[in-house]
């Protein structure tokens, strides 16, 4: 048996590494691969056609996920917390899939996931001059509107109309580089398999972020065109064989955001302001969360995926906080900055180019601390949660925004990003009027916590009503839960909208205004500054460190490399593998380490020796969950669905020495279809057996 | 109309004040009162007569707050917010006295706080050097015992076993001075007069802290002694003047503690790792409180102080921790500590006797780190508000506990600390099991997400039950919400306690050596080694500044003294009163924000001009609710019962020029008596008329 090791928050800490990118570090772009790296590291030789392959068998999920075609009939492999919103919205007080899991028989049982929509990247193309052309010299508005601009143009450009296609302009090194990435875009995905949620999740949110671990987090898809199962020619072999220790393993898939070209002054502002704050409002909103889910089976039905989101973002907060915490941490990240600061003295040529973009982040600081509370409660987090809110907005912006010329639009309503608007506003969510009370009443009573009773926002938000009063009103008046009101909505603009007697129409009608002007403030005075002086401080970095550094993450196609290993820490060892025996040796028939019924069933049939779950050094963080982890031969041997403990500051650093991926192997995956589900077409599917 | 100021979290912030005491700084012990200084400030005397008759009219709650004699019949004037457990206690489904007021037309209708104990103090004996003498050269175990030993032999030979009598030892300087506080104790102690919640608490958790306000926060109790009601010759009179702008004004109370002698290392560590945890664990809790609440108006009435409690906790904290993160306090505070240091270094002698206390505290601050989440889990949050809970620790611990010789035991458990033991465990506190529920699976979780799921602490607190199985279990089974149950089990001793099949008893027992092993290397790792240096560091604060100084709060009877005053901030002014037609003006009909029914029907009777709140520049801090404000004639003209915004980091620090103590005027409880709740009789005991 595995010595556990202590895995509370008490225990999360933080190892120091410096400024250069160490061992496997990095979510390299596909057309920068450091290949020869990797070759001198492993012996292992990526060529073209192995990254085009890899790419094209790549998937990226709008549920924030990654994912791979795992057949050549549109199978598509990726975790199951990708797909427990689409388990949850197939399912009903009657038949609760999220609790049950969810099987088919043939393809007539696939049932469509009504708000997932998946995108393969099929082209890169570099825009950055065509941006910076179009910005140079312009300032405020005029800056943003010409970005903007020129961004969502080149996106129609290249997309030219074609409803198959999405093109997205994607920002590298914050700003240092824009470049096109186009997708084949997929609306009707289909569920085929997923387990149930205490097998996909056994060990809930404390085993959340730790290994050894146990869990089957693995769902499939299927991707359709025109009503029939996709044809997908490029598709990652599936293997049945167990992962090998030391095997180099690369992990292909859309990285979140990581944040470690962040300036000192940055890191300081998420410190004190942004994540206690956001921390201390999600564990409220948290315990709101779990007693609503206490309240009754149902409740706990509907509400299990919303407290697993909060959940996991707080033990994620939690740990980064202490990163930026922690006077080591911070100390490295100070002499990073100055080493570069120095280098850049030493030329003068450059550093008259880019002046002191630090100094004028440092100083951005200070309206950006004042500033972002009320961006935060006004924009950013409107709603927090509510679906109706966003659907309300989406609306009221959409009727406002459409008369417009695209170029003079809030960027999210530009003509190219019209389609994901509408699947989005369209799609056959679940509503749950509990629900929605309980997150617009959350955010109306935090709005007035932190604005101020007396402030003119809350006066604006609230009126003279208690936000348990309005939250009830809005909800229980609303009929935006159902589909056909909101496209009759947007079909009708603005008209449509401002004879709506909706009450939630009404509302942000009446509040919209201080919402934009409070993201205007946002951007005018904090958020575009801040990215002007970015760019500028990535053509520094550009300029010394040339291509041995990656671009932080931004939710597009990234691969990385690694070999599967354990790790180290304070004399105790991890292996890189668990077994099916040790899923049984750790249930204690208590919740959130209960056995779904199938697995305790099929325990004599299991081989308990089947490696389960397995580590890897690949350097990964939140939006590469489902992504593949493929061998040198590019096949596929897991799916990557967490990291450990002391990979949780992933945001802002990464240490080889300890930081692991946790992926679910492809060879219990197998198993577990065959004899826990009886998934015999699946595996035949899959295995060609 | 008042200019509101910006209240909320967002508008908190911190003015940095130099290390002297400041203008109206200082919570001052009754021996050792600048009367000279306030001469010379305010041109009024208060001579050893004024002091001795307000300190024999002072009284202290065993809620943790303060109050004032008002009557020669034991009546006494504190907030209602320090009896709101009571008024809860005193409850029924039935009958709501925390939504409807408690109003008593005769001293028969007077009910006993089953949980209070009222105490007056009547003498101070200085035993420092007693204290020294017995811990001198000792450490660990020996030091803690020895000093615990003296204590309580202390108390125990000042009050010789009269139990009207009340004495404790009480530190003063951070270990600097001890003093035997002698009290007269009251256990029979009646509510009077409470009115409804939506009055005492207008404005609620938004208006909480802040002014101006319109709370009466005002309630009565009587003391009893042998079943009559108590005689009482000192008593402040009660002044039906309204408070004038620049009087010079007392606050006579408690306040609970301060860390205003910290140092930086130790502020830093309540910075990165106290305030934070606490605060996000209170958050949760506050989001369980609130769903609760919300699902029934019988769960609404059970858990509004408890959800007031955790608000209020709150908000301090969060005003704390912005004080902590702000660079200029820390700087501020480094400096103070850096002068200190350097006045040391330039007296040889002092410097040999008391080494470097400073650098000890700092090295300390690494296993405190380590061991606080222990210590806070295993034992000082234990079972996290659960009282059933705490009955059966105060029943394991005493039953293992009183065998022993008294200086042996734990300190709580000395013989003179026995009665208040006794008295707070047969208490007839009114236990929900919903509630205790709530708490006990919080802790639960809590201690297995922090400590994590595989450590040997959380193995023996949940064993292989869920939180919220193991909670269900232990609150469903016991039967200590029974207070007889708990008498014959605490009668029983040892033998009972093995004996019973109560699983709580049963739970503690078993789980109880765990806690007691992580106080015993709290306090011998971390608490008592920074009681000793700090003890050092009082030394030299008093070598250098001598009598300038006061000691941090310990929740024993001081004086400050101020003024009537509003305050200017950003060039924004606040006048010090608050008027009835503001209540009126500011009511919207939604909670909290909401009249009580009276308060809709008395308006036209009642004088809008009547001054009801009002501000001042006395420094006091939690504790001090219900304190008098006492004029310079020694008149009571209004309880203390909050702090404006300002104040709010008030644990480290005032600033006279926007520091203000909020109080609710006697002109408005006079008013409110007689037209709101036609109280002639308490009114004519009042005011003789």
């Amino acid at each position: 048996m595995f010595k556990w090791v202590a895995a509370g928050l008490a225990a999360l800490f933080v190892i120091v590494c410096g400024p250069a990118a160490l061992a496997e570090e990095g979510m390299w772009t596909y057309d920068d691969f450091p290949a020869q790296q990797v070759e001198q590291r492993f012996g292992v030789r990526l060529d073209r056609p192995w990254l085009d392959h890899v790419q094209a068998a790549s998937v990226r999920l709008s549920s924030g996920c990654s994912g791979a075609v795992v057949s050549a009939e549109g199978l598509v492999m990726t975790n199951h917390h990708c797909l427990v919103e689409c388990v949850r919205d197939l399912s009903s007080s009657a038949s609760d899939y999220v609790r049950d899991g969810f099987l088919t028989d043939s393809r007539a049982d696939e049932r469509k996931c009504p708000t997932l929509q998946a995108e393969v990247l099929i082209g890169i193309v570099d825009v950055t001059s065509q941006i910076f052309a179009a910005s140079e010299n312009k300032f405020g508005d005029d800056y943003v509107l010409a970005r903007e601009g020129a961004m969502s143009g080149a996106e129609k450009s290249v997309c030219a109309g074609d409803p198959r296609l999405r093109c997205q302009v994607i920002s590298f090194f914050r700003g240092g580089q824009f470049k096109i990435y186009k997708y084949r875009r997929y609306a009707d995905v289909r569920l085929v398999f997923a387990p149930e949620f205490t097998a996909s999740f056994f060990g809930g949110d404390p085993d959340n972020f730790n290994f050894p671990r146990f869990d089957l987090d693995c769902a499939f898809l299927r991707l359709y065109e025109d009503g029939k199962p996709a044809t997908t020619p490029e598709f990652l072999v599936w293997s049945t064989a167990s992962p090998k220790p030391g095997e180099a393993v690369f992990v292909s898939g859309n990285p979140g955001t990581t944040e470690r070209q962040l300036t000192v002054s940055q890191l300081e502002s998420l410190r004190d302001v942004v994540i206690p704050m956001t921390e201390l409002q999600r564990s409220e909103l948290r315990g709101r969360l779990i007693q609503f889910s206490e309240q009754s089976g149902e409740h706990r039905r509907i509400a299990t995926d919303h407290l697993f989101g909060q959940e996991n973002a707080f033990k994620i907060y939690y740990g980064r906080q202490l990163a930026l915490v922690d006077p080591a941490f911070m100390a490295a990240r100070r002499k990073e900055e100055a080493d570069l600061k120095a280098r850049l003295a030493a030329d003068a040529k450059l550093a008259a180019q880019v002046g002191d973009p630090w100094t004028e982040i440092e100083q951005l600081q200070k309206p950006y601390a004042d500033q972002y509370v009320v961006w935060r409660q006004l924009e950013a987090s409107s709603g927090q949660g509510s679906e109706l809110f966003r659907y309300a907005r989406t609306l009221v912006r959409g009727a406002l925004e459409r008369p417009k010329p695209s170029a003079q639009r809030l960027p999210e309503f530009a003509d190219s990003r019209l389609p994901l608007i509408e699947k989005s506003l369209f799609d056959g969510h679940v509503i749950d009027p509990g629900l929605e009370t309980l997150y617009l009443e959350f955010w109306l009573s935090k709005t007035r916590e932190y604005l101020g009773a007396d402030s003119p926002a809350t006066a604006m938000v609230l009126g003279r009503e208690s936000p348990e009063d309005l939250a009830q009103r809005l909800v229980a008046g609303s009929r935006l839960a159902d589909p056909a009101m909101r496209r009759a909505l947007w079909a009708g603009g603005l008209p449509a909208i401002q004879t709506s007697t909706d009450p939630l129409i009404q509302y942000v009608l009446k509040t919209d205004a201080l919402s934009r002007a409070a993201r205007q403030l946002w951007e005018d005075d904090v958020a575009g500054p801040i990215e002007r002086a970015s760019e500028r401080i990535s053509r520094v970095r550009f300029a010394f460190y040339g291509r041995n550094i990656y671009p932080d993450a931004t939710f597009s196609l990234r691969l990385s490399y690694g070999a599967v290993q354990g790790w180290t820490y304070k004399g105790d060892q991890t292996g890189p593998f668990t077994t099916y025996a040790g899923l049984y040796e750790r249930a204690t028939g208590a919740d959130p380490f209960r056995l779904a019924p199938r697995w305790e069933q099929a325990r004599a049939r299991l081989d308990p020796s089947t490696v389960f779950n397995f580590v890897t050094t690949n350097d990964i963080i939140g939006g590469n969950s489902g992504s593949p982890v493929v061998n040198a031969a590019g096949q596929v041997i897991g799916a990557a669905f967490d990291g450990n403990i002391h990979s949780i500051a992933g945001d802002f650093i990464y240490d080889g020495a300890l930081n692991r991926t946790v992926a679910v192997s492809t060879v219990s995956v197998t198993e577990a279809l065959a004899k826990v589900y009886g998934r015999t077409a699946l595996v035949k599917e899959l295995t060609g057996k």
